[in-house]
């Protein structure tokens, strides 16, 4: 049987995570860059998850990958274990410390994908090593919009790979501290000069509770972030909010400005989700109904000073 | 010849600041709450400022206001000292300490409103302390519209006093580590609720270069702030955006919750000028003109995803 063709591709790690938060602590839960952004980007269009994981992988969180619609084919299972990410967010969850990162099976982790990937319109090179990002990207055959997102320490270890990427990709995620890493520079909207002149169309820069800056040589697009009553643990938000936007993106087909902004904004309000919970629990149980509402009452909060 | 009527009364501090940002240091400039909310008030409607100087007050600082179209009918000019205040913002600005206050004439001020003050229609108590709040609220005969800004002091210090002018207005702003300190909730959206239930009609809530957030019974209203490419002097910037707010709802005549957002907007907007220079320096040369296309250029960067 063929498997039928995906809208967007996304890779990025598959995790198990420990996360300590002031109210609570979670042992070996479902986590990582893809896990996060294929939940939210299945909500708006068909997914499919590029990456590798270790036979220790608990069943049930396949079958969240399973519930969630996400596409498989794309995912490796080797001997080994599974790459291990555990922190700890400090008072109020405006800070966090990573207490362990064990690649495992990333270490080798060799991406070969399915044919019916190789065409897909939509790529989102989530966060992983620029190493690996470039080698899928090398295996699509003419992406119409491919995104990517970093962290800090690519830009510490792997800086040249990783600039050679930005310099190939549409769009470039990434928060305000990797922003001020990669140029020196403080101020966002001169930091986000310095990195379209690196190559990319768009950079967004997330803010976290604080929203998103977009820039782009049609204007800049300000969002803050959709107010939560309470946030459970943001293990995850930047990675949800940019696989939501690059799922809402795929799902409209062609990409114009407003489409970027209508995309930027579905993907807000799927990183509100993200962070209900941890892990993918609220995700797994959220619906495009659920996820259509608070996007009307956020617009409508939005809206009033416009 | 009879003083003409002001639409709006403004109470607050008119100060001598010291100021060490880590690029520059400016020694004693004009300053204050009173001084930065009615520079913004004025570009929008009539403006008449309550507060007391001392006699050293430099006649250039007097001859600001006059530039500002300020009414200072309401002005007293006292034996003594100005109030002077020092502070030193840390790397980025994102943090300040006080140096240095000395009340000197506002420890024995006394407001008496002149009669065509007191029959205002709108009255902004910008940051003062809510004793001095409370004798210029009690003067005025009936008006629409109530704001009162406060700040951390007034909340170690002078609390019941406080929570009794909170429960007298319509609008309270504060920033948000005020907002966590007087509910002693870190999540913004109940501290707002908090607040609420002491008897304000609306909370607004500052967040710098982060924003701001209105809460009422007619919803939230969500603002990023107007991205800047350089800030020079954060002082003022929070009194420079209530005093715009309440200025352009002033000049509107019936408060009403759309109004409210738009002020809140163009609030937004006189305050990204207040940062541009120290003291009134942008502000004096702030023409409606100027203002009103940075409104447009904002207004922008947030229509494209609502």
């Amino acid at each position: 049987m063929a498997t039928p063709d995906v809208d967007l591709v996304v890779v990025g790690t598959i995790g198990i995570d420990t996360i300590i938060t002031p109210q609570a602590r979670r042992q070996e839960v479902l986590g990582g860059s893809a896990s996060f952004a294929c939940a939210t980007a299945s909500r708006f269009t068909r997914t499919g998850m590029v990456g590798v994981v270790g036979e220790d992988l608990p069943r049930a969180a396949r079958a969240r990958f399973d519930d969630l619609d996400i596409d498989l084919a794309g995912l490796q299972t080797v001997p080994g274990q599974t790459f291990r990410w555990s922190g700890e967010y400090m008072t109020n969850m405006d800070e966090r410390r990573t207490l362990a990162t064990e690649l495992n099976v990333l270490e080798d982790f060799n991406p070969d994908l399915p044919a019916t990937y190789r065409r897909a319109p939509f790529l989102f090179l989530a966060n992983i090593g620029p190493d690996l990002q470039r080698r899928v990207l090398d295996q699509m055959t003419q992406p119409r919009f491919v995104a990517m997102d970093t962290m800090d320490l690519w830009i510490n270890i792997q800086r040249d790979n990783l600039e050679e990427m930005i310099g190939r990709v549409d769009l470039l995620t990434l928060n305000e501290s990797e922003a001020r890493a990669l140029t020196g520079v403080h101020g966002l909207p001169v930091a986000a000069e310095r990195l379209l002149a690196m190559g990319p169309r768009y950079v967004l820069i997330k803010k976290g509770e604080h929203g998103s800056m977009l820039f782009g040589s049609d204007g800049i697009v300000l969002l803050p972030a959709y107010p939560l009553r309470e946030v459970v643990d943001p293990t995850g938000a930047g990675d949800a909010f940019a696989g939501g936007l690059m799922g809402a993106l795929a799902a409209g087909g062609e990409v114009t400005p407003q489409r970027l902004r209508q995309a930027m904004l579905l993907g807000t309000v799927a990183a509100s989700f993200a962070v209900e919970s941890f892990s993918l629990e609220r995700l797994v149980h959220l619906t495009r109904e659920a996820l259509d509402e608070r996007a009307a009452a956020y617009r409508a909060m939005l809206a009033g000073a416009v």
